[in-house]
């Protein structure tokens, strides 16, 4: 896949970060430009079913929409701190 | 945003086609390699977040997992109805 190219900008070799990241790109082909463009409310939501999974750091969440064309992209990066112990839908109330 | 050249590949020229696509691409860059991916997981609590939005084409929807590194790579490819009129979580319900 030569996306790995392209997602994430190297880190400072010389850093001991021990933070992941997480890079959401949302890519919406429209027929037209005229269609209705959903990637901006679509966002929110995105953030909460990915908090289910992961602790999210919401200071360093980092937001681009995009147009080009036809397309519009929404792209978002994420500093998390892994996966939660118990993560998901089936995860049972704490 | 260079992503914008490597997301869709070009529609056939000579083909009328009014569907639209969307690409979702989540990229987890991993403190270790050895940390839990979540990816998989998450794959179906997207697909039904994006279907408040969107009219989704089951029979067109395609999966790709991958890794190299510490990076997990999950793209989605689906091929959707445009928005639907009443879009999103504050959608009355019909």
């Amino acid at each position: 896949m030569k996306l790995f190219n392209y997602l994430f900008a190297p880190r400072p070799k010389s850093a001991a970060i021990a933070k992941e990241r997480l890079k959401i790109v949302l890519a919406h082909e429209r027929a037209s430009r005229d269609a209705p463009d959903f990637l901006p409310r679509l966002q929110k939501d995105l953030l909460t079913v990915v908090g289910r999974y992961v602790q999210i750091n919401e200071e360093m969440i980092h937001v681009n929409l995009g147009k080009s064309g036809d397309t519009s992209l929404l792209e978002i990066n994420i500093e998390i701190g892994g996966a939660k112990p118990n993560e998901g839908r089936l995860a049972p109330a704490s």
